[in-house]
């Protein structure tokens, strides 16, 4: 049962404020196991591996103050990557060289902390090995990380509580910022979310503690329709001046085509070049040709998965215990597995960890349930809120310098395996 | 020279996060007062005293905790209004009106809390009066108030260092979510600062701390070069594969068309609707054309003026203590000036409190001075650093409830005075 060796930690898909606070959970946990000996870090998520560019994580990590440090630094700090790893059969290559890397280092546990294709990638290498693809024994373990919160296997994903937060803050500021003119006024912010609208139910958050709350939200969910959309800022206008929608980007017609990619084939910029203006931009010309009032959009774009001065100290906290858990998981014998939280009860918040086969999770979307969203499909129930609401609870500690936080940077010099160095 | 009576305050032109500061310092200097018996606040500036909606604060504010949690609120808590006076050769009557307004309601003291135009507005009303053109005697000062930071008459503006702040604490964030990629992209955050480039400028704070600033930085106080931009980022990518810049909204091109005016007259959506795309968009556009690279663009948007859950402790209290000031030059016989900030020193931190004549500073621009700008036009010079640095320092202990910060309502219920209710 017992498996010595040493452990690869990577990191992959797009940043969030609570990647590292996971990456900081498996680094602790591996550091304490009696099983692993050297925990490296892999620099850019699998590229890493297979271009030989790992850098050792014990003798960073020899002070509290460092995890703590790295807890609070958005973004992957081992660097990331969008690989999609094919089938064994389509490229044998890229799966014999991977194992040679990890016989070469001594590799007996993966530790992949990403999304729907980095579960992917965990369910290709724990099948390869256990169907004999190869004789390196080895445990690969997938721990969750997207704001889109849109994984199976998990009640929440960590970072998006941080995302969800900071969304929440945001919106009670642009709230505030819109009440202070008379002038009638639509403003449409544009919140992240392609294909599931949990993001955007975030928005609707400061209606529970301040009363404010935005007045419409659309989600992928649900089809999008512009009569619908001008009839219910005609009524919102009817009752006050300062009307404020959220939307998700990846809002789309009934034919199924993005509202955003209205842009991409009808605007041009300067240079005759067609780009996509975003879904915000689209709705913000729609409203100024149909209901002529004054009307901005407001993208909240990439802010969303790196303001880590925002994070939601639950998000924290869980996002590091998940990364411990991984590691027990790893010992424990597991391979081929999430691991994922279970919501026990939302008041008071109570969740326990579970684990699932990634062969269930990989390639999956995970939508926001139809008891979330309203009936007529522009804003959200109150268990959505019940849901939402511890997930942005508390404020971290964070250590600031000068008015800035400190952000902590992995020193990725490469390590090369002896065999390596040989060649 | 003792003047009793009311005292009425204002809140004029676009939020900010501290100009609810500004307006807790001249509530409690004016309730501390023995000459100012009620303050009123002016629901939407100007306009509020002249349609006769004026709120009673003393009665509002009679615990601490209702000043603190107004501090910490963002956007004009009395509301805003864009008015600006007209001579009174050219429209009497509003003259006429006000001064029997602040008659019937028996206002001594007029706060104005504002940028350029409202300084106007203080220039034009104190002028009326000690010109002879009512003989109800007042004292109006001018508060400053702007997150562009472009006011004469101050060493800095309040809610500027919130602004720069919040977009120094962005911009470190989004150094960091571009630098886990490996494919060469170039990141164009769009700033606030149609004239000037004060805020753009606070883009370069992380280089004083974590070592990593935008690779340039474009200003409206010099004219844009698309040669010259295209050859700072080749250069930038020919270093390292993530680029970073930070552009000021109002760059404009040496013939004095904005940048961002370029998509004005080339973009329409998918309306035929002909919209301003902004100067990011359009930079993202020319840079896919140009050099065929990834290439992305972030508008920081109306959360620089608004963020108050980022702001700086140091522009909060000094935003507070302007406040106060302003009550004591008011006191002190003042009229038709504006209290403002003098630089004692960078390093200690030390300023003292100054007043200028509104004249000098209504309708005028406050640009970055050439010693702050590069030669080469793209960066900011080491004491621009040294006079940004202290202003962001600092994080004020805000209340916090369930994830979210607390705002503070004003109760804008409408106060008639005697005289107005009689009709």
């Amino acid at each position: 049962m017992k498996l010595f060796g040493n452990a690869v930690i990577g990191q992959s898909g797009g940043p969030t404020a609570a990647i590292n606070a996971t990456l900081a959970g498996v680094i602790r946990g591996a550091m304490l196991s009696r099983e692993i000996e050297t925990v490296y870090g892999s620099i850019n998520g699998l590229e890493g591996i297979l271009e030989n560019r790992l850098t050792e994580l014990n003798g960073q990590f020899q002070r509290k103050e460092c995890f703590d440090l790295l807890i609070q630094t958005p973004a992957a700090a081992l660097g990331s990557c969008r690989k999609k790893l094919k089938d064994p059969e389509e490229d044998p290559e890229t799966f014999r060289l991977l194992f040679e890397r990890f016989r070469a280092a001594n590799i007996r546990y993966f530790f992949y902390i990403g999304g729907n294709d980095s579960m992917d990638t965990v369910k290709k290498l724990s099948a390869f090995a256990s169907s004999g693809g190869s004789d390196w024994e080895m445990r690969f373990i997938g721990v969750p990380k997207t704001i889109d919160n849109d994984l199976f296997g998990t009640d929440h994903t960590p970072g998006f509580g941080s995302a969800a937060k900071y969304i929440a803050v945001s919106v009670q500021e642009i709230l505030r910022d819109c009440s202070v003119y008379t002038v009638p006024t639509v403003t449409i912010v544009e919140i992240m979310g392609r294909d599931a609208g949990w993001l955007t139910a975030a928005a609707a958050l400061p209606g529970r503690i301040s009363g404010k709350a935005p007045d419409y939200l659309y989600f992928p969910e649900r089809s999008f329709s512009y009569d619908a959309f001008f009839g219910d800022l005609k009524e919102a206008l009817s009752l006050h001046p300062n009307v404020v929608v959220a939307v998700s980007e990846g809002i789309r017609l009934s034919d199924g085509t993005y509202v955003g990619s209205g842009a991409q084939s009808g605007v041009a910029d300067v240079f005759g070049h067609r780009y996509l203006a975003g879904t915000g931009k689209v709705l913000e010309g729609a409203v100024r040709e149909t209901l002529g009032c004054k009307v901005r959009s407001v993208e909240l774009n990439i802010l969303q998965r790196c303001a880590a001065h925002c994070a939601s100290k639950t998000d924290w906290d869980e996002a590091f215990s998940i990364g411990r858990e991984a590691v027990t998981a790893a010992l424990d014998g597991g391979s081929g597995i999430m691991v994922g939280f279970c919501r026990e009860s939302d008041n008071p918040y109570r969740v326990s960890v579970t684990s699932s086969d990634v062969s269930q999770i990989a390639n999956r979307i995970r939508c926001l349930p139809d008891e979330f969203i309203n009936p007529s499909g522009n804003g959200v129930t109150e268990p959505c809120l019940d849901y939402l609401m511890p997930l942005i609870v508390g404020e971290p500690e964070t250590v600031w310098r000068q008015g800035l936080p400190v952000h902590f940077a992995i020193d990725q010099s490469v390590f090369r395996p002896r065999e390596e160095s040989k060649s």
